[in-house]
């Protein structure tokens, strides 16, 4: 999981804390997310300890904001992801290319939260036996996302290493830096109840789930049929960025707050930009799950919580605009939809709530 | 291997490519240098195709060089890294908090070459199995040495990712962004025929060389006595960070150049940063090599050429200033030395010259 400075107040949120007994599927498949909270906890003195006077509260722990030294009036943006498992279906395919796109992508929605458009991207590739053929594809597949975003590839790391991983077998991450005004960061508590939440599409798993999807479609399966192409395809679709669609709407609409649905879900992403007086409803009827999501939870007989804690469900970035600019907002972005709306909440209530989810 | 865009002119420099031949143990231990040098020359025209106007020449290929928009005088520093399989005798030894040390110096090291300052940094955790109080070890080691250098540790990624690494194993990386003004990066066409080249001691491997060298250490001999401690304190001794020396040197003498001694040792780094129509010339008798790279030497039978390759063979940073100025520079910062000149090269001749190296 992503971690920045400050943490959001989440740890005071009941639903934001996972209890492992809910997640019976993805723990089962050697992700433990009860361990990745608590070595967020463990983080959050380490940062405290860390702070810089010229660091910005982190808006949503999405990326680290740090103020320009010498400019009162804009912040840098930073954030380093990985694609996680999704490259050990790259690998066994010997399909390359995408998870460069995905990780920049992954990167850029990241900084966007915040507002920030990027400056330059530097990329970290380990392998077990270094093919200059496959690194060269893996590295062209950052730098095509890079160029659709006018972002520099500054650089990056291609180790070998032997021992660690398996002759075929690669990770990928990377690390984003972008620029905003301060004064065009989201103001989270300019959020009040009424506002819509606009829901972009996801096209598949983006950039998780995939440690309980390779449980559940086997290796012999990823070339059988699905959907008109193969699970294969379904499950290397590309993580898309939002940047276009964001910046679309911004055009005419005030946008109040944004997030990646990343890791965690609606469930843990959207409220980490939120107020805490303020809770996010969200009406499952109102988008659909991708067909290959849906298949994995029937698999995997996900249960209604988990389900949105550890696949996307179909939405892949929200934003929360005033009513009066929804309208604007979906005929600027074909494909964006009303997917919920902010209510007031009480202190003991969840800040996100998905209709008709069962009550916890 | 680190790359950076654009590529150092180091391909026109026959000593610099790799010949696979001549590094016999490296490539037995699973490194092969020769498909780093090719996958760098494939990045090359990615990276050319991927320049945004910003960019600056990498001065050596150590760090990324941004301008920052909007401000004509100052850029922005950036550089990635692991610390390969240095990670693999940590996990082994349960000694976890050294490699986060390790990582941030390097990354300080990088971009001092460019005389930036460090901004922040952000690291990435990959583990089998996440094991939360040994993932803020890891990263404490990390904001400890950011504190060091007044330098945030501004976020991070930390993924758990079954199948692809063993239970117990991890992969570290990080990214460093620091800042520089323009007229302060070292101006490699300042380098003349006469300077005196420093080096600041190394204190072991630093972060280079672990596949071969622990193909040379069994674990076994982890434990076992070595110079007053054992193999596993010499094994895991620190990367240092050169910046305070750097810093001090600075202050009484012109720095016309600098070098970060990493994997490719003083053969590779060294020339990055000279124009073509010089050569650096060591004095191998200047300096004092650990006795745990003597030892690795000894026990591999590593050729003259190879051991400067694979090893920092005790010296861990350069800096070319002229003559004059090298007194003041030694009496500034104890344990620097003199350990070669900058003489005229030939164009067929190496940029990089150890004396008494035998001839190749």
């Amino acid at each position: 999981m992503n971690y920045c400075q400050p943490m959001a107040q989440s740890s005071e949120n009941p639903r934001q804390n996972l209890k492992a007994a809910e997640h019976d599927r993805y723990a089962a498949a050697g992700v433990d997310i009860a361990a990745g909270n608590a070595a967020v906890a463990r983080y959050r003195q380490i940062l405290l300890d860390t702070r810089r006077p010229d660091q910005l509260d982190a808006l949503g722990g999405f990326a680290g904001l740090f103020r320009l030294p010498g400019d009162g009036n804009r912040a840098l943006a930073a954030s380093t992801d990985g694609v996680g498992t999704k490259v050990l279906i790259a690998a066994e395919l010997g399909r390359y290319d995408g998870v460069g796109r995905d990780l920049v992508n992954h990167c850029v929605n990241d900084i966007l939260v915040c507002n920030a458009a990027p400056l330059f991207f530097l990329d970290y590739l380990a392998v077990g036996k270094l093919d200059p053929a496959v690194a060269a594809e893996i590295v062209g597949g950052c730098a095509q996302a890079c160029r659709a975003h006018e972002c520099a590839l500054l650089g990056g790391e291609t180790a070998e290493m032997p021992g660690i991983y398996a002759r075929d077998h690669f990770d990928l991450a990377g690390t984003i830096v972008g620029m905003v005004a301060i004064d065009r960061i989201p103001d989270p508590e300019s959020v009040e109840p009424g506002d819509a939440i606009l829901g972009l599409p996801a096209i598949g798993l983006h950039t998780n789930g995939y440690s309980l999807a390779r449980e559940l479609i086997s290796s012999d399966e990823l070339a059988a049929p699905f959907e008109a192409a193969t699970y294969a395809d379904a499950l290397l679709a590309e993580h898309p960025s939002y940047y276009r669609a964001v910046r679309a709407i911004e055009a005419v609409a005030s946008v109040k707050a944004m997030a990646h649905i990343t890791g965690g879900g609606l469930l843990e992403n959207v409220g980490r930009t939120l107020p805490p007086r303020c809770k996010a409803v969200f009406e499952q009827r109102r988008w659909s799950v991708p067909p290959i999501v849906a298949e994995l939870v029937r698999r995997g007989a996900l249960g209604e919580e988990e389900r949105y804690r550890v696949f996307n469900m179909g939405i892949g970035y929200t934003l929360v605009v005033p009513l009066n600019d929804a309208e604007a907002a979906l005929a600027a972005v074909p494909g964006a939809r009303v997917v919920g709306w902010i209510e007031a909440r009480l202190p003991e209530e969840p800040q996100v709530v998905i209709h008709p989810l069962r009550a916890q």
